[in-house]
């Protein structure tokens, strides 16, 4: 992946904990992942594709298993910026299909970053 | 995954995001992993053992793709009980070895979660 570009803290991560109702079969670049996992690789890229374009929105980074489990970590300048992404109509629509259809239970947990470091 | 059985908020979420050198040969219930991955599964078990025996540890969450980008949230009651781990003797050579044989990169982020709330 790439990392996210995160600036000094503090800032906001919500880190969404999922694990999905079948196995993932949504591979990220399958021409068209719609027809047997229920949407959730589309709607999973436009998501995305949503936050990004969010003002406060920093950057995302993902990783699922083979076997559904997944971590998805979205960082947004402050508390304010992540309430306003969760309230977004389209963001809306994708968390009650989350939890209708694609998700056997899930977490998410908002905290604020108050040291990073890394390497590479 | 079980999620983590944290408590009410405030506590702590450390996320490590990171990158691993070479393709994941680790499949985690591999009988002998140590072959092809430079020793990672058998520390990454090792570790999370380790960490469960730590003061303040409240549990793990981690997922990793199959082209090795991976999120793992270690969660503790407060700041000093995950600034304790990362000294931890056996840990530290654990994260020297990370840093010159298993990751191509990673990012470490410290946070305090205020707020969460999830479902299943």
């Amino acid at each position: 992946m790439s990392f996210a570009p995160t600036p000094d803290p503090p800032y906001v991560a919500v880190v969404f904990t999922s694990v999905r109702t079948a196995p993932a079969l949504d591979a990220p670049d399958a021409p068209d992942a719609s027809d047997g996992d229920q949407g959730y690789a589309v709607m999973s890229r436009r998501m995305e594709e949503l936050a990004a374009a969010q003002p406060g929105y920093l950057g995302i980074e993902s990783a699922r298993d083979g076997d559904g489990r997944g971590i998805t970590v979205s960082y947004w300048t402050d508390e304010a910026a992540a309430a306003a992404w969760k309230q977004v109509a389209e963001h809306l629509v994708a968390q009650e299909r989350g939890r209708s259809a694609w998700y056997a239970g899930y977490r998410v947990r908002v905290a604020t970053v108050t040291r990073d470091y890394g390497m590479g």
